[in-house]
């Protein structure tokens, strides 16, 4: 922050929105130049999501000029592009803390700031949130600002279809602005997203229209009575130049755009227009991912969150060697997944709008006849594949655990209930580490096991993960998840046969007496490294069925259990272990460990795992205190 | 059934819809007829949904007409309204068991029938799973037609836009009917609904359109290759005649209607002009809930699922005494729920299309400002009220206790994890009854009790609602569930004054020696009626945080406990006392009474608590042979 602040001049005078409206409009381009070469200065050397905030620099400076922050409301959306947001809003002192254990949180967060004013870091919820505050200010007679800033990807979310539908039922104000950039991590899909190119092609009407608009209301001719009468009056204008229709102002919501977002001057000038306006509101902006940054620019999708990188070569710096290393959980997936859809010809992939970070892509890229990317629809993706294995197919559905959420309904209602053949695959398992609680897997194991019909895996390392996938593939095994975490396992030599184990199988990895440990999931393997001699050691590998004979011969043979999973310490393995003990009369003693019961603050998985007690040296301490 | 038969022409003879496809087309409207009447009947004698199923007989007729069914599929959404499809398809002789235990299911499933395509029951699910069908015929070379029948109501939920969103991204000739009613169980609400009524005023002009589309396609002008540019084309001339965006067409699907939904022989004629066209299709179709059956028609609220009533007269046969019944929670909640209001000028109320059957219409007609109906969209009913929340106002959101499975990351990400104060009505929890597996309240417990942050409690009678909805609008509460479930309680003196209770804290009802049984909920005055003497009673109220001094006292005292709860037994009350027993040490053997692992199938209540051994009988043995 130092070097910088001897070449900027308007950055280290700004410490909160206030000090940035105090400046003239003309001073601005140059506060969007610094704020982003601070941006890209830090993320240079504190890893975090570059390309989103980069897009959003001119949007940031003028949101924060233009509206009375924090009295009128910002809602960002996932919050990915919020960094020019925490930096404008007395937080640049501490943004070298950014993602770190104590630091400033990866997404906005209430507690942390007034200007942030909701939970972000899931997808497509800033309509709703946005439309309760406006709703709020309404009732409460507060002449208060929403806006809600949503990305092209996340509109493909039910979520904000929902908010939408009912923005126009309520009386509000609300401004949506629409961040169009044509990605979301990956490529935006859908029909929304065709929809808004074509959008592009009448900027020029748009301007036009949105001049007349302006000048109708000076004059007093546009007002609130009227307005619904306009909106479709102008709509009809605007099918004979465009040959388009607008889907959102079918939904009664004023439509303006699409702009180019990067001019803060003209964005300063729109926003002081549709501000004043009644009624809900979209501005559609265009913006480029990682703008200002050529090599982000260039491949969005790698510039994300690329990790450490040299500012001036843009040459990214891989924190870890990578050879010898055990190979990532995802690329196992995502190979094994093409060797399995080569043998397997039912089998196919869906994604919600994640091929890269699950690894799908290499099946995309080989078969992309039998992948789907259908966008941010976590639900959609699952009852769509519910569809396809009714009639025959075998998906495979990858969801990160915390975004699987989003779908518990449909794997009750559109899997589980009919028992299809599918395989619902739950990436980001457990602690996550950097992107903090909204981002854990830590509920999955609870939510799961008390559906029926589900089968529940979790692989101990990257030969079980493939072991369990081909497993799962085979005929009528009914709705199987398998979930794992992000990140390296503990095997280099993963590529081992594909072949089945048996479902509801654990096996004993290591004998012993007075104590047995029983593990899931790749956690196991870093129990195995640092277990006491003379402590027995098995991996379950199924939570469901559970392993009924090692249960058994636990609560035969060992007074002392001590279940260990990467999840929350109520409901997953350590009850299910309890259940049964006391379902079966064993006397044994079972300690669990697991997530406690709290949102878990952002750190490393290091360090989290030693806040929950769950830390290698925590878990041998236990064991050597029974 | 007999008594019809003697009247009946056609229905006697239609086994199958092959049986109908040997008829002429100018045969059907007297098939409808019958139907209809059939229908009506079976109905006044046997209560389920009725008007649904009326409104779409002419639609039932043409679809199993014109398709091939079951090789072509017809996928219902919901299936309140599949009574003709069942007794189309082979079901007529045992319809009179629809709904009853071993009957015929309350909605289509496929393992009931081969025409049964897809779990019903939760709306909007039926354009994802009919893509995922028309996506496996078309990857297996199956020239199969896969239509989707969806209500208006069911097009504001999230999943169907993010259906619809998908379907042209992927080669498909799928058809979605859109059923509009402008109802879904109450009105139908949202931006969405206001653009379906405009689309009516358009019909002449869809009409012509239309027909031009089948001449082109005749005469080879309209073929795939130039579907996307006609379609573009047409709207902007639809747009000069009618001033109308069609919403759909921005998708990229092709858009026919509306029609009228009740002329037989004219939908054969659409339907078979609409099969033939390639790509993703939307035909929509007006339609009377209720039609042909004047009560229904005059009042599709009431007659959505009227219980008994008089064939001829349209009287309907209350099978309850009113007089010196208890209450049903429902009502309690809605005339509790305007008390509070007016007491607490914060509250606010938020249902997702369900005023009437949660009784929020009580308040919605006193307040209408203050209550908000966001129709069938119950992840934005939540994040909408984490917004009002967020902004100072105190939401009391119900939502029926299977539905808010949609909801459940949007309880974690837009609520608990900013502990916002806000009320969660979980209403429906518990056994429901004849609606089925679908729609029992069996895991709201066993996922809500993982989240942090949560307060979750269940009233054992109706004084006890009133105490906790009181409780739970008091300051600083943060996010706070109460679930319930339908139906009536036990007391008939119910207006108690609105008092707190302690957050957390359980009650003892009775004291005893050597047996103590827990129970949650209104269960518990189920159980207080039928212990036997010396057995010790307590009602926990609140799962979480659960009454520690409770269970302190009944691990030191009782060596044996058993815990009742309406609710999978895996997860909740259950499971929170055994971890909590074995945690501190406590060596009493706990069994646990709640829903088993497995999808309880449609009968009444009494008799799935039996199949459940939840049952009073069941319950009074265990604690016998304790």
């Amino acid at each position: 922050m130092t070097e910088n602040n001897n070449t900027f001049k308007y950055l280290p005078n700004i410490n909160s929105p206030e000090d940035l409206r105090k400046l003239d409009v003309k001073e601005l381009p140059k506060v969007c130049e610094e704020l982003r070469h601070d941006i890209i200065h830090e993320l240079s050397v504190n890893p975090g999501h570059l390309a989103s905030s980069l897009g959003v620099v001119e949007l940031t400076v003028a949101l924060h000029y233009v509206f009375d922050t924090p009295y009128d409301r910002i809602v960002w959306d996932v919050g990915h592009q919020a960094y020019g947001h925490k930096i404008l809003t007395g937080r640049r002192d501490r943004f070298s803390t950014n993602r770190k254990l104590h630091g400033i949180r990866p997404f906005p967060f209430p507690t942390e700031s007034e200007y942030d004013t909701f939970c972000c870091g899931h997808t497509s919820n800033s309509i709703s949130a946005g439309l309760g505050m406006a709703v709020a200010a309404y009732l409460k007679g507060e002449n208060r600002h929403v806006v809600s800033v949503i990305g092209d990807g996340a509109m493909s979310g039910g979520l904000a279809f929902e908010g939408l539908n009912n923005t126009s039922s309520t009386p509000n104000n609300m401004l949506i602005i629409l961040n169009d950039n044509n990605m979301s991590i990956d490529n935006s899909v859908g029909g929304m997203r065709q929809y808004l190119l074509k959008l592009n092609t009448n900027a020029t009407y748009n301007r036009w229209r949105f001049r007349l608009a302006r000048r109708l209301e000076r004059w007093g001719i546009l007002n609130e009575k009227r307005r619904k009468g306009i909106i479709r009056l102008s709509n009809s204008v605007k099918s004979v130049l465009s040959r388009q229709q607008n889907m959102f102002e079918g939904l009664d919501i004023r439509y303006f755009g699409p702009f180019g977002g990067h001019d803060v001057v003209e964005l300063v000038r729109i926003l002081r227009a549709v501000k004043e306006m009644k009624g809900p509101k979209m501005l559609h902006l265009h913006t480029v991912k990682g703008k200002g940054y050529a090599p982000a620019e260039e491949n969005a999708v790698v510039w994300h969150a690329p990790g450490k990188f040299d500012e001036d070569t843009g040459e990214r710096l891989d924190s870890e060697p990578a050879k010898a290393c055990p190979p990532k959980f995802q690329d196992v997936f995502g190979e094994t997944l093409l060797e399995l859809a080569r043998l397997n010809p039912r089998i196919v992939g869906v994604t919600p709008a994640m091929p890269t970070g699950c690894s799908m892509n290499i099946m995309m890229e080989a078969m992309p006849d039998r992948t789907f990317d259908v966008g941010i629809a976590e639900g959609h993706a699952v009852t769509f594949s519910g569809g396809m294995a009714k009639d025959g197919l075998l998906p495979f559905c990858n969801i990160y655990s915390s975004f699987m959420q989003r779908a518990y309904d449909n794997i009750i209602h559109d899997a589980a209930i009919m028992r299809l053949n599918m395989v619902l695959c739950l990436d980001r398992a457990g602690l996550v580490g950097e992107d903090g609680p909204t981002h854990h897997g830590a509920f999955d194991l609870a939510f799961l096991r008390p559906i029926p019909n589900l089968t529940i895996a979790s692989p101990y390392d990257e030969t079980e993960l493939r072991r369990l996938m081909y497993t799962a593939q085979q005929p009528d095994m009914g709705t199987f998840v398998i979930r794992y975490p992000r990140g390296r396992g503990s095997r280099v030599d993963w590529r081992c046969p594909l072949e089945a184990v048996a479902v509801g199988k654990g096996r004993r990895l290591r004998d012993g007496k007075d104590v047995a440990v029983l593990t899931l999931g790749p956690i196991g393997a870093d129990v195995a490294r640092m277990l006491p001699e003379g402590v027995a050691h098995y991996d379950m590998r199924f939570l469901k069925p559970i392993d009924e004979d090692i249960l058994h011969e636990v609560g035969r043979r060992f007074p002392r259990v001590l279940t260990v999973e990467d999840g929350v310490v109520s409901g997953g393995l350590g009850s299910a272990v309890l259940e049964f003990m006391s379902d079966h009369g064993y006397a044994c003693k079972v300690e669990r460990v697991g997530i406690p019961d709290t949102f878990v603050e952002h750190g490393t998985v290091a360090e989290q795992r030693k806040i929950c007690h769950m830390d290698m040296d925590a878990i041998r301490n236990m064991i050597l205190n029974i």
